[in-house]
């Protein structure tokens, strides 16, 4: 079995890693760290995991986890990872990162949205952005993952077919997104409370959001040209899920079956994307709780735009299950498994 | 004391007709209509008005309403009132039609849009689009009010001060907007159950919903050019609200402080627009129950796009409370009475 | 015009005391108290206020604002408003207490179950108990009214026709309520979040409620017995309301229609009680926003037992409504100024 | 492979059953019978099963399934099922019926609750009440089950230790209980429309609700004696969940240990009972998608009352999940299989 640590463990991200890892016939959990709860019991933080998990949390020293686990995931705040992190212990364990610490291969880039400083900007060009369906490839040799943002990883699976075709115009491209509350972590903010969220929806970060740059790097690898968009998040009164919805002009002639076709073939093969049939828009709930991603796309003739549209769990395939499915890769274990999950309805 | 008649008084817009007319001085609701609840009491439908209603819910006689009435409320389906609106009502009492029947002045378009034959071409001239921060001098001198739609109403103010000044490149111009359960009425529907709405979110009507040419014709009025968009709805678990946030490339050299002065300078006098300081971004919550419209926009350098936000009770401002607003400049009593509503926090 | 002061004016109590003296003839707020946001905008904190309060907040100088205004409202902490009044306070501005601290006329129970020591026992026995519908008459000519709490409002309301009577065993009255979650306060804690709040519900304060004293003071002065009860609190995810359903054995030969007459005649001049027609149950929804109490009740032949049943919007009639219902009474002024607040639906 | 056959499989607890035998290792899902989607695609009502499940809605041919099917789950109306099972089906499959029309041996008090004839009276006896903690050994040897109720499993369980030992005087019982809209079923009612339930909370079914005489029925068993009790549902704006608080007073001398102790000897073996530690609150978001029950009580010295509470999901242990563990008993297969589910959180 491989042993595996998490850092984090009583988030939101932390503890879906738990559920996951769980139900993994490879995989067992050596540490729950979480520096708030250091010493009190992981199910009378989380009462889910009551008779599941026995275990006590622990703290943060990540050179003694690196003894003990073959595989780390951070589920930390951005600066956190980059802050502690050394060659030491990436030759002893795989690290899988699931803050933003070294998603961006630019560091001034990283340090000016980000507004902090980078404290091992060397680590940087070794990790590999883990976004299984475009990058398979290097997770399987990577040792440090940068686990993707939920918003860059919806948004570049919905995007990304008529991206890499040319078939769009990127220069038009706006993405208009929308998250559960349970992205805003499990801080206690008086913004994410109950009575402030619920009935109640707004933009936030209208320009400035932190994911912005990680969602014009990824299009920019794969459409092979610079791209700068429009990103506009909004807080949903719901626990889970993220839906993109992203406009932009068709380039060429292309007739709404064959902008179709991109889809159908680019993810013929790919598990835990879904190709809805028709022209259905995807909806969060047929996601919640599995590590799928929903696309589809809806040709305007009228405006000659492509109106592309993704839904996810962003606690599982925006976070947590994307960390167990890059760690799949990295073992060279199936990569579904532990991640068969069917979605709950209602 | 001005005698109302309301037709479609058990579906939710009409039940917050009632809220605010019996809040109003000068007014008195002489007939609830309802076909669904006929000889029933309105208060054993909307428990709200236990004590404060005593009615009983009466047909959709018109010709009989109109002798009764001084101003005839329909929130009516689509179809409903073109089939049975005539020259005889009208010159009886003011009619302020809440559905979409006569918003469209090209009826051909509306009858492709809504797939519906309309019954009295005739009469679509003379309607008044009522939406009062624009056309309040024509609604003053009108017989017949098209209530404007809740998404054309949030659109169209939220870009207006653009649009109309020739700011913004109207081609490049998207509208995502977001709304409340309400907007989808009470009929029982399963795509409207609780179970269904609740912990999810969709777009829908993508490239094809009926609000779409309404808001391109406003905008063709304002603008002076032929105007096509995409606009994308999505449903929100919420009960009321609409948000809307638009896209569009700024058009010449203008600073972000010359866009957000122009929505100064044309709002100045608006009592139900308030444009937020700063870029403070709208929410729905801070204008629930209330007839305001709460607008703002954010400048983007790096797309050189302008981000137009608006928010509004769907419920009020974009379907009661803007046809009490109609009633007031018609009957010549002050626009704000009967909405001087507080908005209801948490 | 009567001049007002609030103490904690950016809770949700607080702010909802400025919803609804915006809206009252007679008075107008001269002190907007809030130690967390002195010197910020009200309406930086609570964005429904743009456009009608430019007031910045104030701080707690107790003493300063009893020489400013004509009645203070004190929506503070528990214990606070008992550390800082005094004599001289009194003798120039009338207060009303929507905290606990001079609710309960025994210090001491009120030191045992708050775990606080009372800084003024002093002023204890002058307060009187803001309970409108059944002190009144003490009320108007009251200088110190501990306005109560939501539960005790609710349960009290719904429970007194048959106490009063004696025709329940108060020894078998067992009070199951569920509130809506503004009654923990806009407090920052991890267990108010809104994903630890959605979809979720909870009993809490299990035997050891800090209401459960007052329920029962209220029940043994009107029922005329000690009153030793069992009351169950629950948090239910949604802004708004609270639901009493409160059980009993019948006493003597009481037929339902005799139990319900009761409720008729006691409450017949009551406009803020609605007795509900049947047995048909109250629903939060039905008083959100108001300051309504609904109440009915079932009698069950099967088990002699009769189920009470209340619903309220506890931060309007469980809180700032009841608190503006007492300064009517203090002022003499119409009880139903400033209250006719249709609720709202949906 | 068992052949699994589902009569309603497009309800919210067919549905569910589907989520669960998909996860089971000895069982295949042969019949999706849904009479309102015949010959539509299963995944085209719930698109959570894209991908998941290809095949296409059957009707409900009981006899012709019998052929195809090992063991049928009916999640039909009251009534249905009785009218259609024959011993000849029997003969060829098990059938689990997860209606009530088995449930009540007592077919006069069946007919007078349910206000519908009972068709096949005769297969009464027969049935077996699927509680799999209580009933075990006779349900391993059952050819139909009659799957218990929602409330009644929640109620059940949360009480039969102390009901067992006579700890409780059973004339004082009061089950006040709480659940998710899920329970209302998918049927498209006005009353279950998002915004009806949402920001609401109603009791329902007050002293006449059907699941009444099934939980008198179980607790009369279980304790001996004949039980007559006061049940109030309520309706929570949440989709899963129950919660059941229940009171009673104390028989003899018990201390809060002992009591407890009680369900700590009960429970200790029951893989999907979890009894909380100390005194901590069942919470429904703890049991959210699994198929547990979380059970703890609070003595009350000052009433001298225990009140016991009990936590579950309402489509999964309250529905499809114990059917699954009644199949599993049935078929001689770990009792725990397809039913190893964490806990969904948030």
């Amino acid at each position: 079995m491989v042993k595996a640590g998490i850092i984090g463990a009583t988030g939101y991200a932390g503890q879906e890693l738990v559920r996951l890892l769980l139900g993994h016939r490879e995989v067992e959990i050596a540490w729950y760290g979480s520096r708030s709860y250091v010493d009190e019991k992981f199910a009378s933080v989380f009462g889910n995991y009551v008779k599941l998990v026995d275990d006590i949390c622990k703290g943060d020293d990540l050179e003694q986890l690196a003894e003990e686990a073959d595989v780390i995931f951070t589920a930390t705040p951005q600066g956190y990872l980059a802050g502690i992190l050394t060659e030491s212990v990436l030759e002893k364990a795989k690290v899988i990162d699931l803050s933003a610490d070294y998603r961006i291969k630019d560091v001034s880039k990283y340090e000016k949205w980000y507004g902090i400083e980078h404290k091992s900007p060397g680590l940087v060009a070794e990790a590999v952005y883990g976004l299984c369906e475009i990058n398979r490839e290097s997770i399987k040799k990577a040792r440090l993952i940068a686990n993707p943002g939920c918003y860059p990883t919806c948004s570049t699976l919905s995007i990304a077919p008529l991206a890499k075709r040319g078939w769009i115009d990127m220069d038009t491209l706006i993405i208009d997104a929308k998250s559960g509350t349970s992205g805003a972590g499990r801080g206690a903010k008086v913004q994410n409370l109950f009575c402030e969220v619920n009935e109640n929806i707004k933009a936030y970060g209208v320009a400035s959001h932190r994911h912005t740059p990680e969602i014009e790097d990824q299009l920019s690898y794969i459409s092979g040209k610079e791209v700068v968009i429009n990103f506009t998040p909004h807080l949903i009164p719901m626990n889970r899920g993220i839906l993109v919805t992203a406009y932009a002009k068709v380039v060429g002639e292309h007739s709404a079956d064959e902008l179709k076709q991109a889809y159908n073939e680019d993810y013929e093969d790919e598990y835990f994307v879904r190709v809805l049939e028709g022209t259905t828009p995807p909806e969060t709930k047929w996601v919640e709780g599995s590590n799928y991603v929903d696309v589809n796309i809806k040709y305007d003739p009228r405006t000659n735009r492509v109106i592309m549209m993704g839904a996810m769990d962003n606690i599982t395939k925006g976070a947590a299950g994307q960390a167990v499915q890059n760690m799949n890769l990295m073992f060279g274990f199936d990569e579904q498994e532990g991640l068969r999950l069917v979605p709950m309805v209602p």
